[in-house]
């Protein structure tokens, strides 16, 4: 594979994302890791952190080159307002949100093969009167996308989400026919093109309590779920289920599957979580570009100290290479 | 401690139970175990299993004696008519209702010190025109007992729900207040009286995804739990919550935690079944009587056949007597 540019967004400033980035440099690189955030911070905050981090400021027009450990390239994102490790500052949203431009703009323009996320602080965005719901959301819009997919992944699991932040309440009644083939589908065709699974083997969850339970428990199964599955596996798809929750992340139902899609937020990831913790990685599917991200938030309390775990970035940055060694990408 | 009684019903006979109960007696046992179920049908089975069993017929007049291995006890319930392993017969379903019953009945007229349950079959105990929703449902209203608690355990974690077999959409509305009270103070008073927990510490799941972020992912946080919580808080009970189910079943939460209550089956299950499988136990709470039971189906299908696994029955059998032993039980 050629050498790669992969833009590494620092989230926000005052949270533990500029620690993860440098704590990242620890280790050689095979691709360019470009951090966008300012140069001014990294430095302070690798001075604070006792890191030897040489920054290199990112050059578009050279050719994309390996790192040792310790270099990082830099596209600068300056700071709006001076930054304190642990205090929000409402000021720096649109530094934050500029980053997240560039890299997305970048990544549509050439300039970058892959995007990975450092956490960001919705709430501080909100504040500063920007509306912004997460990175998920932010990156559909920019790429005109109007059906992003949430999957999360550790080692041995990944597993993907057909509703995400929504009320327990209202799950129900966004399971809909349209909405899960659309989930399927991209879901399957992001395990083709980005992971190189020629033929992914699905485990799809149910959404009542033991999948049902022949309507005993609910009508889902039956009424929308089992003959959507049987349409797709028409078309040749591999798609086991609907599958009880409880039963269906045993190694015995694991064994030989390349994803589990689950009906909401805490049926599938509170497993995944478990098993992954401190490696798992959140990817967007659907996208045109490729995004991976941490798994956690911003950790204000752990800003600057030096006790920040970089295992779910490194993790989130292994992934992004890894889709594109393996994914249909142009070279 | 005395040596125990422990009533152990074989369950479907069709099914595994009855393999289940024989493989049990390869080990010794401080206390008595005695099988509810046909000792004809025992017979059968073990020479089908190339098992050498001693079965001695139960007389509760004699003291109980510890067993050796090889050694069980059997309480005669005739089968109502001839069984093949893997063949459901509705005639059969007075026989698996009637060693309920008399498990139930010994346990409170003191033949028996515990239930230790083995697999039905709803569907066929239904099919004979008997409603029958479960063990749980069974035990409770032998026992008069208004409001049971479901709780799973394996080494390392206990799971309680607040909700269990309902649909989805109905869990929303169920999570009240009262019930969540009652739920609480069962689980509470069990882990101090059953389990020998002076002062337990409970983690409790939020009902919605990041357990409501604070109101924009649902309100029942905000509005049933939280000041349900702190009212408990005030009589001295340990509550930790309302989590996001994802996070809190991760080492670090999970550490000096006694049980997680979970609002419904599918957010508490998984992972529980993931970190424990075959090694699962399903505790009844609520109940004047000690039940616990294995956490899987009849298996028809590995009926006979030497390959169903005992080790969620050993763990039933086991934590039952670990009950009897540091709960606060008359000697």
């Amino acid at each position: 594979m050629n050498v790669r540019r992969l833009a590494i967004t620092a989230g926000e400033p005052a949270g533990i994302g500029p620690d993860l980035c440098l704590m990242l440099a620890s280790q050689p690189c095979a691709h360019q890791r470009v951090v966008l955030t300012d140069p001014q911070l990294l430095a302070e905050r690798a001075a604070q952190l006792g890191l030897k981090v040489e920054l290199e400021l990112f050059d578009p027009l050279q050719p994309a080159t390996p790192q040792l450990a310790g270099q990082l390239s830099v596209l600068p994102i300056p700071l709006e307002a001076p930054c304190q490790p642990g205090i929000l500052d409402p000021r720096n949203a649109r530094h934050v949100l500029q980053m997240l431009r560039e890299a997305g703009e970048g990544c549509l323009d050439g300039r970058f093969d892959a995007i990975i996320t450092a956490p960001v602080h919705k709430g501080v965005i909100n504040q500063a009167g920007v509306p912004f719901s997460g990175h998920t959301e932010f990156f559909a819009e920019l790429t005109g996308t109007e059906q992003v997919v949430m999957m999360l992944a550790c080692p041995g699991l990944r597993v993907a989400l057909a509703t995400t932040h929504l009320p327990l309440r209202a799950v129900a009644d966004a399971i809909t026919s349209e909405r899960l083939e659309r989930v399927i589908r991209i879901l399957h065709a992001d395990l083709q093109g980005k992971f190189g699974l020629r033929q992914p083997r699905i485990l799809v969850c149910g959404l009542n309590p033991h999948a049902g339970e022949g309507g005993h428990l609910g009508h889902e199964e039956i009424e929308i779920i089992e003959p959507l599955l049987q349409r797709l596996r028409s078309e040749g798809m591999q798609l086991d289920g609907p599958l009880p929750a409880d039963t269906l992340f045993t190694p015995k139902h694991l064994q030989g599957a390349d994803a589990v899609l689950a009906m909401y937020h805490d049926q599938g990831l509170p497993v995944l979580k478990h098993m992954g913790f401190g490696q798992a990685v959140n990817i967007t599917l659907g996208l045109p570009i490729i995004r991976t991200s941490v798994d956690h938030g911003t950790a204000l309390d752990l800003a600057g100290s030096g006790r920040a775990d970089p295992g779910s970035l490194r993790v989130a940055l292994d992934t992004a290479i890894a889709m594109l060694e393996s994914g249909n990408h142009h070279d």
